[in-house]
């Protein structure tokens, strides 16, 4: 074909000129007035971080880790570890560090001083009968009998009370049932006995032992002697005990501190750092007031059986085979012996260290969600607190291979594993205490686990009402580590734990306790105001009316117990692995806080409802109430529409302006803050969350406006009504203030 | 032509073609795999806000409208505004809020009900000499003579002291010089003189009138009588007087509160809001423990003639026309009388309200920088506030008109015009004690003018370090309203104030003074932690020594003292206007807050040089010494790098990634809060701010580490060394957490 003819012409110079321009349209379409493109960090930052990774995560998370010789609760279990020892100053802390420095970002040690507690190894304390010629008899044993034989015993602390003052005292015997307040005044009121100078005998249980001691000594006794009663540690003639079953056996005893308030008693408010200001050991009032030891139910019942005075009556009977009686003192041919009690407890300063590992997050490096769990036991804490250590441990590996696939959390996660708990919350506490000014900012939520499996029933947690939406999220993402469950059609943690305890304000939610003092969360929500969780695999409760499961705080508490009898397989333990992580994971990643406001007016109704129905049986204090009561009441009303407000702010905000999600997020924090009372609950400063403080008379309860609980505590039986109805009103003012503030952080311009 | 021809043809073909492929190929360019656009508001979120309208800004502010009637300190002058008054209460309140809706965003008032003291109106408070027979002569003037006739002096309040306890008491009149604890010291060590039942008459002037009173009644006085000293408020023979001078004549009586403590005193800590609880008023230990009452000097020379005693030492010499003597009593034939105190203040509780205006922030609302001046007046306030007053309202005027304009800040502008100042900062503390929770967290800074013009000699500031490059950069923004300095070569405001006052460790930046109690900022900075200044123009403290401008509190600050004496053409008015508006407008439009770490160390340093200097003086101590502050400088050091890390950061920041900035702007907010020990400064729970609280024996004064230098007052005089030391311990202790606490928000992982 020739190419002169104009057709072709046509279309050859048309093409042409059509590419030309097409390109040149090209680019000035493409530079022409073109927008600036988004930089790639900036949809990183208003994007949620990838939910499939959850579920590498959670397949991450192996029972064969938690379990194997090297990262696994063998180590952490194969010797005693107390606080301030070589064991778990040095080689346990060596090597949690070490593996944080592997799996994390980076780790540090955080070292304290710390006043710790503990028998003398020389000369053990022991309770007797004196004689009336000083010989003594019925000697306790001074060790706990080895059972078992998977660890080295050599290290094993004897029984005792930490911070028991130390003495020799000798007394009438008097048997005080739990020891609980109401305990010693049917005593004083009812029986009109006068408990001073004598040695009171409590079994454990109910409520904490430092409280017990507490009541003692305000009874006017001289000594305490803690011990396990059958009726709780190995229940209903379950005489099948360790090493056999997870029942106590009687030469068990359990160890525990009695110090009433928490962090390093020398230096209260301020961290045990090096330019602490230590106050004098012996100006210090937090040492029992009176000695205190513990013994294990085959000595019990040497000492009840020759316990004079009336019998009890059935609430205060035990298990033991013996009739209890009250005392005073003892029974012929012993009626001139008194009991004796030989404590020799010291206390000194010590190191204890927390070791924290850091992953730093991508877009918002300052806000931080920490998990913890402390590392000293009593003796060998299998299960309190090796159990939850052995979890972290697999949950910090899990994350590190995260880390290594090239995922990188919006926020950063601490893994923090805390010295001296079992003392006193000591090492979290000094730690929130040194670092409050950064915490109290930035913390987002702090996720405990102390013991992470005790038994293998169903799941049981307590939280800040604003977790209770994502740890029942999480609860539904961890599959069943139950199969006869499974079977029932239970495929989750989370469907056993609503079918054991539904809530009772909304069925489709499962019972959430309060969280008030106990374990490390204590510091992070007292001191900084920061949201918490509590989690552990536990037994089921209403087979067996306990308080803790039986080895609690005794040398069988061991690797044997854990894999042979409470979690064959470690399944449990993964799936409490599994559900911090995946808390932690969603905390982390995602855009928007999953922090939910809403629960909190469900929870602080309660207190105005339980008010109602006083009144509703009463009906002559109903003025008095409604006028004292009747300012709490409408802030309480205000706070549910701020409440709903935020919850429709949550609803339209722009995932993408990140000054705006910041903003709500900041708000979302601000709440659980905005609870918090620098001066403190009164006459208890060191507890200063005004909602969730523990209750005056069990450090391990918790109550609702604990100011106000404590203020009506028995109130209609106080002389001087005046002067208690001032106190309630200023406690209904400090508590309406909360209210107040709380709703006021709701908005972003006050 | 034809169209058919083959070239046109091609042609047509050609150009159809090529604006087809034309307007595909920008299509294609615009579209095809085009990066996604920035959106507007990303754009706007990492710019600074445009620093030409700063200028636009200061030529906003107008002298004719500061002095016109509508908007002005002329409204605000006319009448007395007493805190609690109908005037001051409805009418400014009422004026003030209607100013603000009229030109800013929104505005509210908050209203507290709060304890406020007034003298008796029917039976005025008066001192006299009670003759033997009880007649009384020398009778004080009960009201205060009217001078000057440019306003309504109907309601003029009576001298008197607010929170003086009533009472009538008799005794030997004592001069007390200034009544400084130094005065106190001198008469019962060096003179022996014994003071219990005596009435002191002690002049103003040095400390805070309070303390007078405190330590009179240490040393057991009955009573208290304060006058102004021509040395003081007539100073070197200037006698000519208001209305012709500014000079206080001899009628004239300086009124204030001797309130030891800031807000309410019958809710400490906590707002006086509806749910407040109200301690009784009997039970308060704050009101002035003996009673106290003023007098001008036309009064007091006439009880100094007739005292007896030795003759004064030089330094405690006034002015007037009499041989200054110690007392105690009257010369003859007065030998036989009395000095008689006649105290009918009262206290009761009133309503007092804030008055907020709002300016939204566009990106970060939830970031407040606030500003603020008290409204209530002793009397006509014409310098003292409402100099301050009639700036602010110009201020809020000219911002209104930026708003107009189309410019909106990046964070929000709080206008706080405050009630209740002068009884003792009652509107402001208990607005920020209502508030922490979100103020904690939100404010960036607040910046005080209390006072705005008090002379024309030049600029005075007191602020935290973290806003003094902020303060020397906005001064030199503003033109100087002094001609005779601009024709120095002094340009602006900044250069005739680094002239006067140049600072003693940078001879290239201003003296300014630390910031501690005094004004509205007090709660800002002592409960809250938050940045701030306090800036006005002043006289010239070199030419006078005094401790005030002459007619402070007295019935003479008028519209026309101001007008005719002080400021003719209101041109130094609009220059604090705009300094403040230029600080405000900086700090809410800029991307990195303009708050500056680095001077801190400056200012912490000073303390160790202190020390140093002492330790030169006195070798002894030197070791005692060392051992004890070791480690507060050694903590000092550290913040000397945090703080270098931190400047390194911010020189280096990505601007335009929202969240990176915002974090460090979080950081550096956090740095002042570090600041805060929420348990206070030992002995004094109401100052939290453990570097910048006052000074204990005047609560004018500031001193850095106050703990500290309350613990090291007088030590060597001390018996009881062991226990003196063990203090000082404690508080370095405090001070040496507080520095590492701040070291620690520095970093943004901890």
């Amino acid at each position: 074909v020739k190419m002169g003819s104009p057709t072709q012409r046509t279309a050859v110079t048309a093409a042409a000129c059509s590419v030309l321009f097409f390109i040149v349209g090209i680019l000035i379409g493409k530079f022409a007035g073109a927008p600036e493109p988004v930089p790639a960090w900036f949809r990183g930052m208003s994007t949620d971080g990838d939910s499939k990774l959850t579920e590498t995560l959670m397949k991450e998370i192996r029972t064969d880790n938690i379990q194997s010789d090297l990262n696994s609760i063998r180590n952490f279990t194969m010797k005693p570890h107390i606080a301030g020892s070589p064991r778990e100053e040095e080689e346990l802390v060596t090597y949690v560090f070490n593996e944080f420095k592997k799996h994390l970002d980076s780790a540090r040690i955080f070292s304290y001083k710390v006043l710790l507690s503990y028998p003398n190894a020389t000369d053990p304390n022991y309770v007797a009968v004196q004689l009336e010629n000083g010989t003594e008899v019925e000697v306790s044993a001074k060790v706990e009998k080895v059972l078992g034989q998977d660890q080295d015993d050599s290290t094993v602390v004897n029984p005792f009370n930490a911070y028991s003052r130390p003495g020799i005292v000798t007394g009438d015997l008097v048997y005080v049932n739990y020891g609980t307040i109401e305990d010693f005044l049917y005593m004083s009121r009812n029986l009109s006995m006068d408990l001073n100078g004598t040695i009171a005998l409590a079994r454990y249980g109910k409520i904490f032992r430092g409280d017990k001691v507490k009541h003692a000594a305000q009874f006017g006794c001289a000594g305490v002697i803690l011990y396990s009663d059958p009726a709780d540690y190995a229940v209903g003639g379950h005489w099948r005990v360790y090493p056999d079953d997870w029942w106590l056996p009687g030469s068990g005893v359990q160890r525990g501190s009695v110090l009433p308030v928490d962090g390093d008693p020398l230096t209260p408010f301020y961290p045990s750092i090096d330019s602490a200001y230590y106050l004098d050991q012996k100006e210090i009032s937090v040492l029992s007031a009176i000695p205190v030891t513990p013994i294990g139910y085959d000595d019990a019942i040497r000492y009840l059986r020759l316990l004079a005075g009336p019998d009890v009556p059935s609430t205060w009977r035990g298990q033991l085979n013996v009739t209890y009686r009250h005392g005073p003192g003892f029974t012929a041919p012993h009626d001139n012996s008194k009991m004796k009690l030989y404590v020799q407890t010291y206390s000194e300063k010590r190191i204890t260290k927390n070791v924290i590992g850091y992953i730093r997050g991508q877009y918002e490096p300052d806000r931080y969600v920490l998990i913890g769990n402390h590392r000293d036991a009593w003796v060998f804490g299998a299960v309190d607190p090796s159990s939850g250590t052995s979890a972290m441990m697999e949950l910090a590996r899990a994350f590190g291979n995260l880390l290594k696939e090239g995922w990188r959390p919006r926020r950063s996660i601490m893994f923090c594993n805390w010295g001296a708990e079992e003392h006193g919350l000591i090492g979290s506490t000094e730690w929130v205490e040194e670092l409050i000014k950064t915490l109290g900012n930035r913390a987002v939520a702090y996720l405990n686990v102390d013991i992470a499996v005790e038994g293998n029933a169903t799941l049981i947690a307590a939280a800040t009402p604003n977790l209770y939406k994502l740890l029942c999220e999480s609860a539904k993402k961890v599959e069943n580590p139950n199969p006869e469950e499974v079977a029932r059609g239970r495929k989750t943690v989370f469907d056993t734990w609503l079918a054991n305890s539904p809530s009772h304000y909304d069925p489709a939610l499962p019972q959430i306790d309060s969280i008030g003092s106990g374990s490390d969360y204590t510091a992070f929500l007292q001191i900084a105001g920061i949201p918490c969780t509590d989690i552990r695999y536990t037994y089921s409760q209403k087979a067996y009316k306990i308080s803790s499961y039986p080895l609690y705080h005794s040398a069988y508490e061991t690797f044997g117990l854990v894999s042979g009898l409470m979690d064959k397989g470690f399944k449990y333990h993964q799936a409490v692995a599994r559900l911090w992580g995946v808390m932690a994971k969603t905390l982390a990643d995602k855009v928007l806080l999953d922090l939910d406001c809403t629960q909190y007016a469900s929870k602080l109704k309660d207190f105005p409802n339980n008010v109602q129905k006083k009144l509703k049986e009463d009906r002559n204090k109903k003025k008095t109430y409604q006028i004292v009561f009747y300012l709490l009441f409408s802030f309480l009303f205000g706070w549910c529409q701020s409440e709903q407000r935020t919850h429709q702010l949550l609803s339209e905000i722009q995932h993408h302006n990140p000054l705006e999600v910041r903003r709500l997020n900041d708000q979302l924090m601000e709440v659980e803050r905005a609870f918090i009372d620098p001066l403190g609950i009164f006459g208890r400063p060191w507890y200063r969350h005004t909602i969730f403080a523990p209750s005056q008379h069990d450090a391990y309860g918790s109550s609702s406006f604990p100011g106000l609980t404590d203020a009506l505590f028995d109130i209609e039986n106080d002389k001087d009504q005046v002067k208690r109805w001032e106190a309630v009103k200023k406690e209904v003012s400090v508590a309406a203030f909360t209210i107040h503030s709380a709703a006021g952080v709701m908005k972003d311009v006050n």
